[in-house]
C-alpha cells in the first residue's frame, strides 16, 4: 500500500495506477486499469490511465522535482498548482479549447485532466504536413477571450490584482527570461547553434547592437508589463489538435505578462512549420498547398484575433477610460507590436538557443536547414526592429513571404 | 485593563498610552507618559506619546477601519502592514531619509515609529515660504536608491517578483486610479472645481480628446507597469523636513509601479508651492527669492536624480541585458517621460479632483487663485502631451516659467 498523503515522491506507472484507484473519484469500482507514462515534455510526468472495461481514460500529470529540460533548471513543483489553477480559469472562459481538469493534490503535486489521446500534438502533425482549416478560428477564440477578459480593460481591477498575485511565477519566468530574452543574443555556451548557420548568426544577430538594445527593452517589458494572464508557452507543442477540435495544454508558464506574448509565440511556430514545408516537401503542388495553408493561417490568426478582440470589447462592460476615442485602436496596436516582437524573439531563440524545434532540426539536408534558419532569422530581425509597423495579418504574411524568397 | 490581543478596535488617546506601556518595549518603567492624537492625514490615527521624565517620545500609527478621506473609500487596515514593511525596506536603502520603525501589530493594525516632531510637514513650511536648500539633494538620494535598487535593473528578478507579490495593494491603488487618473478628466460629481476656473477646465481639459486619450494610456501604465517599488504618494505632505533633515513618511500607497510616479508627484507639488509664492508674496524681492528657490529645486530634483541614478547604476551589479549600448539612456528617458506625465496628472487632480492642496486653496483672492490654477493646468497639459520631450531639469523649469508668464 503506497502512502500518497504524507510526502511527495515521483510516481512510477504502477503507483500512478494505484493513485487513480485510491485518490481520484473518477473510475468505476470494477474498472480494469492500465497505466503508461507518456510525457515527452520537459517538466512533468504524464500518466495515461485507461479503464479497458468501460472504455474510459484520464491523464494524471505530476510535476517532477526538477525540470526535466536540464538539471540546470530547478523548478519547484508549485508550477502544477499554477497550471491546475490556470486551466480552471481558461476553462471558465473557453471550455471548448481547454481540457477539463479534476482535483489538484498539493502533496503529490499532481492533478488529473481529460484524456485527449484522440488529439495529436500540433507540431507533430505539422511536420507531417497535415492541415487544420479550423485552427485559426479556434485558437483566436482562445486567445481573444483569455487575453482580453483577464486584462484591466474588462476585469475588475482589484480582482485582477489578486490574480496577478496568485500567478507570480518566478521560476518559470526565469526560464523564459534566460532562454528567450537573453542567451540567443550573445554567444552563450548553452546555445545550440547549427554550425552552418553560425557565421550568419555572428554577423546578423550577435553584432547587431540595435537589435540587442531592442531585445533588452523587450525583456524589461516581459518582466514588468502585467497586462493579461497569458499562457506563457503557446507554441504548437502546447496544442492538442484534431480536425474539428483544438485544445490548449501545458500552461505552467502562465503569469501576468504582455498579451502579445502568446500570439507572437504562436506566429513564430507557424513560421517554423512553413519553413519545414518549404524545405521538406518535394512535390511542388503539395508544397504549395501546405505553405499556402500556413500563410492563410498566420493571416487569419492575426485578423480573427483582432475581430474577436474588438467584438468582445464592444460586448463587455469595460473600464471607463478605455472608452475614450482612440484608446481601443492604440491598445490593439500595442498588442500587435508586442506580437511581432515576440514572434521575432521566438524565431531567434528556437534556432540559436537551448530549446530547439523539430520543424527545423528534422531538416536533414544541411544547406536546406541553413537556408531555413537564415530565412527565419531574417524575418525575426524585422519583427523585432520594425515591430510598430505590424498592424494586420497581411503585414505579417508579407514579411514571411519576402524573407523566404 | 484594555485587551489589545484579541480584536481590533480604534484606540483613543488613553488607550494608546496604555498600549505603549503594555505592548511597546520602548519606554523605561518609570516613564511619565502623555499621549495626543495628532493625525491630520486621511487614513490613520497618529498618536504622539511623550515620556516627560526622560524627554523621549514615539509615534504610534494606527489604521482606521475606514479611510478618513471620505466614507466612500473603504480601505482595509492591511495598509498598515504594507506601510510598516515598506518603511523597513526604505530604511535599509536610505536610513538617513526614512523614519525608524518598531514592531508591527497585525491585530491592532498599528506600528510604532520614530517621533519626528522636531520636523515639519514640508507643505506647511512651503506655504509659509520657508526654503530648504538641501532638500533636492536629500530627496534625490531617497528616490534614486529606492527606485533603482528595487527594479529589475539591480534586484534579483525572483526576489523582485516576491516583493511585487508582497506589495500588491488593490485598495490604495484603486484610490489613485480613481482620483488621479480618472475623475479629474471628466465632469465627475466628486470633483471640487473652483467656480472661477470651471470654464477653463471645461474647455481645456474635459473637451480635449487627445489629452483624455493620453491619460487613459497612462492609467493603464499605472495599473500594469511593475517597474519599481514606489512610495506611491510622494507629495510635500508626505515629507517631514527641517533645515538639515528630510524624512519621507506615509508610504501606505506603495506598490510596484512606474518609477516616474514618485518623481512626477513631487515635481507637481513643488509647482503648487511655486504658484503659491507667485500669488501670495507681495514683496518682489522676497517673492523672487522663494520662487527662484523652487525653480532651482525643481531643476536639481531632476538633474541630481539623474546623476545619482547613473552613479548607482555604474556601481551596481546589473542585469546583463541592461549593459547593452543605449539601454541605460533609454531606460532613464522613459522614467523622465513618466515623471513629466505624472507631474501633469498630479497638477490636474489636485486642482480639479477631490483631494486639493492648501498651496492653492489658501490663495484667498479669487482672480489670483484662478490665475494660479489655470497656469498649473496649462503646464499640466504640456507635461502630459509632450512627456517624451522632458530630458533634464532645464526642460521642466522652462515649462514652469513659460506657463506662469
Amino acid at each position: 500500500m503506497t502512502d500518497f498523503s504524507t510526502e511527495y515522491f515521483t510516481m512510477n506507472e504502477e503507483q500512478a495506477k494505484e493513485y487513480a484507484i485510491k485518490r481520484l473519484n473518477y473510475f468505476q469500482p470494477d474498472a480494469e486499469l492500465s497505466c503508461k507514462e507518456i510525457g515527452d515534455g520537459n517538466l512533468n510526468y504524464v500518466f495515461r490511465i485507461v479503464d479497458h472495461k468501460h472504455k474510459d481514460s484520464i491523464i494524471l500529470k505530476q510535476a517532477g522535482p526538477v525540470a526535466r529540460i536540464s538539471d540546470e533548471f530547478k523548478v519547484s513543483p508549485d508550477r502544477n498548482r499554477i497550471e491546475s489553477d490556470i486551466l480552471k480559469i481558461q476553462y471558465q472562459y473557453v471550455p471548448e479549447h481547454t481540457p477539463k481538469t479534476y482535483q489538484y493534490d498539493p502533496i503529490m503535486n499532481c492533478f488529473a485532466m481529460e484524456d485527449l489521446s484522440d488529439h495529436e500534438i500540433m507540431r507533430n502533425a505539422l511536420v507531417k504536413h497535415q492541415v487544420f482549416p479550423d485552427f485559426a478560428d479556434h485558437i483566436t477564440t482562445f486567445m481573444a477571450n483569455t487575453l482580453l477578459l483577464t486584462s484591466d480593460v474588462v476585469m475588475n481591477h482589484k480582482e485582477k490584482k489578486e490574480l496577478v498575485k496568485t500567478f507570480i511565477n518566478p521560476e518559470l519566468c526565469e526560464i523564459s527570461e534566460d532562454l528567450v530574452y537573453t542567451e540567443p543574443f550573445y554567444d552563450c555556451e548553452r546555445n545550440e547553434v547549427f554550425p552552418a548557420t553560425r557565421p550568419f548568426i555572428e554577423k546578423e544577430i550577435w553584432q547587431d547592437e540595435q537589435l540587442q538594445l531592442e531585445t533588452a527593452k523587450l525583456k524589461f517589458d516581459f518582466m514588468t508589463k502585467a497586462q493579461s494572464l497569458i499562457h506563457g508557452d503557446l507554441h504548437t507543442g502546447s496544442i492538442f489538435i484534431k480536425e474539428d477540435s483544438t485544445k490548449v495544454i501545458d500552461p505552467e508558464f502562465a503569469f501576468y505578462g504582455p498579451a502579445g506574448y502568446d500570439i507572437g509565440n504562436l506566429i513564430a511556430n507557424l513560421i517554423f512549420a512553413y519553413a519545414n514545408g518549404k524545405a521538406e516537401i518535394e512535390d511542388e503542388k503539395e508544397r504549395h498547398v501546405f505553405t499556402n495553408y500556413l500563410l492563410t493561417t498566420i493571416k487569419d490568426v492575426i485578423d480573427l484575433f483582432k475581430e474577436k478582440f474588438n467584438r468582445i470589447w464592444s460586448q463587455s462592460e469595460i473600464e471607463q477610460v478605455a472608452t475614450y476615442k482612440g484608446f481601443q485602436a492604440a491598445y490593439l496596436d500595442s498588442i500587435l507590436a508586442d506580437t511581432a516582437a515576440v514572434a521575432g524573439l521566438e524565431l531567434c531563440r528556437r534556432i540559436i538557443g537551448l530549446a530547439q524545434v523539430i520543424d527545423i532540426t528534422s531538416i536533414e539536408d544541411e544547406a536546406a536547414r541553413q537556408q531555413a534558419e537564415e530565412r527565419c532569422l531574417r524575418a525575426a530581425k524585422q519583427f523585432i526592429l520594425q515591430r510598430e509597423t505590424f498592424k494586420d495579418g497581411e503585414d505579417f504574411v508579407a514579411l514571411v513571404k519576402s524573407s523566404f524568397q
